[in-house]
């Protein structure tokens, strides 16, 4: 694991000695939250952005979302104050299964609680708290970070005041249930997992693999994998595809936690905006915020069926779509698109609020 | 493995010593072809009916397709004569990687050499002549069996007079290779792995039951498991839908073989009825006899728009589709209805065999 050395040397932490209560019970002792700001917190603290990051992302949204900073378009540093941390149970400078556990002295592996996509946001609450901002102009993000976006808006809407949900559901489908699963299993199947007691410096690297292979076909689709690589071999007896395939599981190897893999995708598998709030349809409708819905055409994990249902049940709310063949990691690669999205979103937030003033 | 006890005690078997040259190389010395039939063979040899399974299947086609067996029906013994053998590098009686290799003396297991679907529809062949059946009305299979339906009709279009192909594609996507690749990399995570040299008895079984996971996930599709499972729990801790792909994935274990897995997707992947006979849309349109396309609309593994252009390049063919929403896996679901297409066609080829005479 050389993880350390992938976070970025400006990542800043935030550590916490009062307990987190969570959610599905237990708590963690302590917390430690990596965080990464861009551009300046202006005199009214009106100026804040809160991304947050997918499965395998962390703090360095300028890394894993480049395209999105620049002037004018997104992630403005001239003008907005850009928070990005790393959610807990992640492997990226949070406390998550490869942190110490303060109350037995070793690493939690797989001790480490299940967690919900509310602990994570109660934990960049605490973040927010601790820098002195009430109020962000807008919380955005996609997957597991548009699973955030959502609760921000019900957890805290007096905080969370405009929201930018993408390429997401309200509730996690079985069919997303049923592929995560099937990673699970492919990373318990790896003969150094262990009941997830494995050496982080010798983690089961081929389940591991295996399961980021598995995924890299959802987030992708049909047509994407037609195009890029078609029936083209790559040497005698392998394709070109299944060596991109290999390549793909062997990257996220080297960067990425297996337990954590496993916390995390339990903690979507979870995710239910109506869990404890009542009825799916009322806990939407008392969703107050205004919402941009991104909906990408091509994506198989979260149908457009889905991010329509939202628009369809929240209020304020529009959808916008990306329809280019992609996939899901649309939001990664039509970046000028989703830029410009984001940014006509910012205008017209800053147009209501001249209005009302 | 109970692979044995599994196969059906109506199971024929038809041994050959005449070694079979394989495409991409290299040679089996000796072949066995497990098969089953159904009804009897008429006085001119013309009511014969081929059956192709699909990748996990065999030749109990009773078993695996039984509602298409009935009087009037797709497959009706009264008055066909139905035929099903299970293909060559599969586990259930023909030879694979578990038979034993004549050469050593010892299991191929992973030494088996990398077959293809010619390889497979030689060996139907050389049966065919074996038991004096020099004509079939018809070739039908999906999936593994639509692509030997295809490679039948320009393999041996003299005997194959009419063909019927399922949820299939002319040749294998990148999108299906790329399955079929993360799944082997599940099995090959396995500690019991080995290579492949795994003794039978110790399979990997967590690898298989992964790949078998991810498999299903493919055969099925968003809508079936939301109408099926929803967010239902099996207990405090375990969605219904994990506690069914889980199922899924401990019932292929004990009845499949993790060497067979990779001998039989590879295959798959290669599949590519224009290797060597020159350009797709020409190879497509020597395809001289009549082909009934069955597409089915949910199909996430082969989409529509592959049968479509099957459809619209093979002369003398017809497009149905299947539309309910269960995924790939809708022709072993949606009976009725598939059946009720076979019976069609067939009674359609009657008519066009007695206005020829």
């Amino acid at each position: 694991m050389d993880h350390i050395q992938i976070i970025s040397d400006q990542t800043l932490y935030h550590d916490s000695v009062e307990p987190l209560k969570l959610e599905l019970g237990g708590q963690l002792p302590e917390v430690r939250i990596a965080y990464r700001t861009w551009g300046k917190l202006n005199e009214t603290r009106s100026n804040v952005i809160l991304i947050c990051h997918a499965l395998t992302g962390n703090a360095d949204a300028d890394l894993w979302w480049s395209g999105m900073f620049a002037e004018g378009g997104a992630f403005d540093e001239t003008r907005d104050f850009i928070i990005c941390s790393n959610v807990i149970g992640s492997c990226y400078g949070s406390t998550g299964p490869l942190s110490t556990n303060p109350l037995t002295g070793r690493r939690y592996g797989p001790d480490f609680p299940r967690i919900t996509i509310r602990d994570m946001v109660n934990v960049q609450h605490r973040l927010l708290k601790a820098l002195g901002i009430e109020k962000v102009n807008l919380v955005v993000g996609a997957s597991l970070g548009g699973m955030q976006v959502l609760e921000w808006g019900l957890m805290y809407p007096e905080i969370a005041t405009a929201l930018m949900p993408m390429g997401i559901s309200g509730r996690h489908s079985p069919w997303c249930i049923a592929q995560s699963e099937a990673q699970r299993q492919a990373i318990a199947a790896d003969a150094e997992w262990n009941d997830g007691w494995y050496d982080p410096a010798r983690q089961p690297r081929k389940g591991l693999a295996a399961a980021r292979m598995m995924a890299m076909c959802s987030y992708r689709c049909f047509e994407n994998f037609q195009m890029r690589f078609g029936r083209d071999l790559q040497d005698k007896e392998v394709f070109k595809v299944e060596s991109y395939m290999r390549y793909q599981g062997e990257k996220l190897v080297g960067r990425f936690d297996a337990n954590t893999y496993v916390t995390l995708t339990r903690a979507m598998d979870m995710h239910d905006l109506s869990r404890g709030r009542g009825a799916y349809e009322a806990v939407l409708a008392s969703l107050s915020v205004p919402t941009e819905i991104l909906s990408i055409d091509s994506d198989i994990l979260y149908p457009k069926e889905e991010q329509e249902e939202l628009a369809r049940l929240i209020p304020d709310s529009r959808i916008l779509f990306l329809d280019e063949p992609y996939g899901h990691d649309a939001f990664l690669i039509d970046i000028d698109t989703v830029s410009r999205m984001v940014s006509e979103f910012k205008a017209e937030l800053e147009r209501r609020a001249q209005s009302a003033a």
